[in-house]
């Protein structure tokens, strides 16, 4: 990403690329036909549970201003609004965490004064929304999303661990409220005597829990050893709403014998009781809001603007990441501008604005290219038997397999088709072929195996369109019409996502896993290698490691501890972005730079935004993994917590290193798993893994090339 | 073992083989010091705990007749008895569940009659309890346990499960009665009224799966990566005991909320409260009993003595397994006649006799295996150290290791010490030393690592004494007398314990993982073969497996259904008895004999009996499995179900094959795991792995050698 300031630049560049391939984002959605349906819904559940439970947070929080309602109705008003008219149509929107936080932090400001009250609240944010949009405006237009990849791997993981935190802190504070009272409640009802309080509070540790560890085992049923595929894979995908909708119909076990009310439900008035929301015409009480406020209201609006700008375009870098291979452009600051906008909508109709949303957004990218690649393969097997059957040389067959290819890739204008990665795997099966004999008789399965070899040929694509978008936001905008159902939710169920969501974030997080290895006892320390492992455990010694995990650990604990200062700590943003100057001026008198390199090296990176007049001929394909099961491949690029991907050191990396099948499988010793891609080992430095004796680690002290300039190596927004 | 009914005669050679170790059993008990303690309260706990939840199910089926102080006292009883007069003491005695199945079999048949009822309950049991001695002392007498071998893993692992899904069967009902009002109480407790009854029965689930989930979690401590070393074995051996008293301290935190009786506790009366216990006296009123019924009970005693038969002989034979390289002999017929004796004992008591107990048998050889790896390994630890300090060569540093192995060697009249199986390991370090050139050089590190090699050397030995088991036993008499801190445990822990063991038993069993491998879906058969695996997976066709496996299940089904039946369930050890004709003449007809041998493989082993005057110069070792961890490999090797040991083929194993490691480790494909010891390949047909295609298991047909006939291969007891 280039680093301009120049005014409105960004923008115009991002419509330009955009608007480009805008009819096609439809027509090629609508040509996927009834499949687009399975990303849709997948998303669709990935989006409406936590934003069903923020719902139910909010409620707690701000007493009863806010509901899921609200949430539900901001997320499907965004998402509708981002996809129609939005720059990255990858990018999934959605009520997230830190606005939650914000609004707390803001209503337990707001009940006490005076002149605001609980009444005016929702007025006062309003206001704040305003000034968030403003600043945002000017942040879009300034270019401000060209040096978003100063913010490194340090402050992401350390921020990503934070919400975790909250999460769990959520959770548990929810649990604990089942034994009491609740607030707004007639504590003299039968459910809240001390026997049936007691017995309820039982009963949502019972279903909470049993939500948390049947959600997180669902999660790995791709490797299980039971069960067809296609049910495994179901039950991976969908196994967490399935869990929610099975732990809600064990709730109702006991009704007969319990009084109403127990279990705690979700909460939410009828909306269409009428009088019951107020919040839609906030904007005739923005004018009663006092000018000192309406003044004061900048503050926290910076937080919030500080917030969404980075919410919002890592979400996007992280839904472009490189390995998908993206043809489209980006769009970081377009999509800013247009954020601002629905910060103002949201403000003025009184509901929580929306962002865009990590994990989902790379969970939407991940779930189309799984679609194209059922489609592409589908074809592609299909034309490879006809051809065998027509007895077809291995030459005519991959003719035929380039045409329907060809015809299957988005006609785009002035763009030239992209070869099928025919080169490097022709060469092999040629040398296959003519070792055996058959290099112009017709092929057969000892030569070309249709399953197998197809799926070798086939590079990550994604389907890049807008109605997989659209339609999960309706989606979710339906829930609100649905809310009769969806208040059968008990209320510890979303405790237990809560927890969950807390717990499936952590894998990934290199600082998480810097933490365990602090406990990993030293003769177990060569157990890391076995798996996938980020290159800083073999490149730098542990009193080092140990030393940055410790600080960065201390940071997160001040952070932790100043969200729980009533009023000032609604600054805590502020010192996420202190990392910042931290990281760049600080942390290198203590730590060597070299070190500091590989802890924190991985930037974020997406796919190359290339202009549509360069020809693909002459491309080498970028890192093409073999899509066995492509969705189990994925699963290991994209990982759920907040931006880091499992890839090698990324700031070595350069596009015209292809990465190939047999370079990366003959780096692994026996010893290591059986994965058939696996980035972390820095094959591309040369390295093995270092061997180990039992007793501990050997570091091998390999020169490290010279790094790059910080933060200049993604390909981010483009500015030319 | 040799078939031989000549009256007495196995019994007077047990005697004459043991007697001549009695005193050294005492002795080398008392030189092992203060570390004895470590396998004593090991099995301590292992023995207690189950059989004081064994106590609270007779509790609740007996109506309060018998109690955990009853079940603890014939525990303690029974195993102090053994200890000091049984033949081998490595066999642990306690109260085991068919005990309990059949007393509550008893009881419902008792309390009905009217001339019984239940207050002559136990005085019919002592009824009972003469029979069976009888009959025990009958097939003592007449070397009825040479034959034990024709009961195959067939009936073994049927019998394993039964008992897992009767575990299962009183976990589920003790909690659905953490529900309702139990027996014996006043209904209009505070405790007991709805509201509580629902919020008890919710605690009871938290408590029980708490107790459940982290009981597995801790046995696995061994695998983890975090921690130490010591750390993580305590967790792995003591993690369940301590996972009680946690879970018991978890459930006083409500404590100040709650009505006294939420939750309910382990229910026994005090034992110093004067007539509390009527069951000491039974025998004033044995006369009492009717005619019929004392004729009667031969029916229900010859089910107990089949049963006792067959636990007590196969937990010894478990507890003596070829692995464990046992010196001294066995003696199955004298210590059945001593059961017999106990079960007099016992049934005059009025309490339930105990019996040899599976998992806790071969777990006390285990743990007695690891002290004297321990102990050993200590000794050649500082004698090699203290060699290489004087700077010896190879040749002197072996021999100063033998002398110092030879001192630690119990010295038995005529027995010549054993080799330390230098000549193997020996020859592959000279390889070593004369390849580096440092044959007569002082040695080093390079050539001789002390840590390491030295865990070559050792080969797996067993402290075999009979302190431990007196212990043991004591120790659990001494819980007679803390009954008062016992009864806070809360029974919904034991009903989750009650799981736990049912869930421990099922890994190991080749039934069960004959059931788990039907669901695994086809392409992930090969899963299977990554890890140790029974032979018959590469040699069975996968439909044999399934059709043998169906009929096991239904049989296995029947058997429990028997179990619902109220008086007639009494004869369900009839239906596994069935099971020897059914195998050796009804199967032959639907299945191929070597299919048969292959799926019902296995026999018991145990230690060769190997008489004093023989020397041991030219005996080659047995197999050595590297003792790293030595638990971890022992853990391999002992499976805690029913009598199912993980080796290769035992009926083609014959003493003379030596196992070397080098031999087990060349087979193994890169893509199997590394582990050091893998006995289930059948290396020693000469098997490789074949290879799998990623959509199925290739079969391999290869020639079987002719099988031996059934029954007959193992080394059992000995009657020459």
């Amino acid at each position: 990403m280039e680093e301009t300031f120049v005014p409105l630049r960004g923008i115009k560049n991002d419509l330009k690329g955009r608007l480009l391939c805008y009819k096609q984002d439809w027509t090629g959605g609508l040509r996927a036909g009834i499949r687009i349906l399975a990303p849709t819904t997948y998303i669709f559940f990935a989006s409406a549970i936590p934003v069903i439970s923020f719902g139910e947070q909010l409620e707690r929080s701000t007493d009863g201003s806010l509901t899921a309602v609200q949430t539900l109705a901001s997320t499907a008003l965004c998402g509708v609004i981002h996809s129609i008219l939005g720059g990255q149509p990858l990018l999934i929107l959605g009520v997230a965490e830190p606005t939650v936080l914000m609004y707390t932090f803001m209503f337990n400001f707001a009940k006490d004064r005076k002149d605001l009250g609980p009444n005016l609240f929702l007025a006062w944010t309003g206001w704040v929304c305003v000034w968030t949009a403003f600043l945002l405006f000017l942040l879009a237009v300034l270019g401000a999303c060209s040096i978003i990849n100063r913010f490194t791997r340090l402050a992401g993981e350390l921020f990503g661990m934070l919400i975790a935190m909250l999460f769990m802190q959520e959770a548990i504070k929810g649990l604990v409220e089942e034994f009491g009272i609740p607030q707004r409640e007639n504590p003299h009802q039968a459910a809240l005597s001390p026997s049936w309080r007691f017995g309820n509070g039982m009963f949502a540790l019972v279903l909470s829990f049993g939500l948390l560890l049947t959600s997180l085992r669902s999660r790995k049923a791709r490797s299980w050893r039971y069960g067809t595929g296609w049910l495994r894979g179901f039950i991976a995908d969908y196994g967490v709403p399935l869990m929610v909708l099975v732990w809600t119909a064990v709730s109702y076990i006991p009704a007969r014998d319990v009084p109403r009310g127990i279990p705690r439900r979700l909460f939410s008035p009828n909306p269409w009781s009428p009088g019951a929301y107020s919040n839609w015409t906030v904007i005739k009480e923005m004018m009663h809001v006092p000018p000192l406020y309406i003044v004061g209201a900048f503050i926290p609006a910076t937080m919030i603007a500080v917030l969404y700008y980075f919410d919002h375009s890592v979400a996007s870098q992280l839904s472009q990441q490189k390995e998908f291979n993206l043809k489209k452009p980006s769009s970081y600051h377009y999509d800013l501008l247009l954020l601002g906008f629905l910060v103002i909508i949201c403000g003025l109709l009184g509901i929580p604005p929306s962002n865009g949303v990590i994990p989902q957004s790379p969970m939407h990218t991940k779930s189309l290219a799984t679609l194209k690649h059922q489609l592409l393969r589908n074809k592609l097997v299909s034309t490879a038997r006809k051809s065998i059957d027509k007895n077809a040389n291995l030459g005519q067959l991959y003719r035929n397999m380039q045409e329907a290819y060809n015809e299957m890739q988005t006609p785009l204008v002035y763009q030239t088709p992209s070869g099928l990665g025919l080169k490097e795997l022709k060469e092999t099966t040629v040398q296959r072929a003519s070792s055996t004999g058959y290099i112009d008789a017709p092929v057969d399965e000892t030569v070309f195996d249709v399953d197998k070899d197809i799926d070798e040929l086939l590079p990550v694509e994604v389907k890049e369109q807008r109605l997989s978008n659209l339609l999960q936001a309706l989606m979710v905008g339906a829930c609100v019409a649905a809310m009769p159902i969806l208040k059968r939710i008990p209320s510890s169920v979303l405790w237990g996502y809560f927890a969950f969501m807390a717990i499936e974030s952590l894998p990934g997080n290199q600082f998480w896993e810097r933490i365990l290895l602090l406990f990993t006892a030293p003769s177990r320390r060569y157990k890391v290698l076995e798996d996938n492992h980020a290159t800083f455990v073999e490149t730098v010694p542990f009193k080092t490691i140990a030393w940055f995990t410790l600080f960065q650990t201390v940071y997160l604990l001040l952070c932790f501890g100043i969200t729980w200062i009533p009023i000032a700590g609604v600054l805590f943003p502020l010192l996420i972005m202190l990392l910042v100057p931290v990281r760049q001026y600080l942390l290198p008198k203590f730590f060597k730079g070299e070190h500091l390199q590989d802890l924190d090296a991985a930037e974020y990176e997406e796919a190359p935004a290339i202009a549509y007049n360069m020809s693909y001929g002459d491309q080498d394909p970028q890192a093409r993994p073999t899509c066995i099961d492509s969705c189990e491949i994925l699963d290991d690029i994209i990982t759920r917590s907040r931006g880091e991907i499992r890839r090698s050191c990324s700031p070595r990396v350069n596009s015209s290193t292809p990465t190939s099948l047999e370079e990366i499988k003959s780096v692994h010793s026996p010893q290591l798993s059986q994965r058939a891609y696996s980035p972390r080992v820095n094959i591309l430095r040369g390295e093995r893994s270092p061997r180990f004796n039992g007793k501990g680690l050997e570091i091998k002290q390999t020169p490290s090339p010279q790094p790059s300039k910080l933060g200049h190596n993604g390909r981010g927004p483009s500015s030319t």
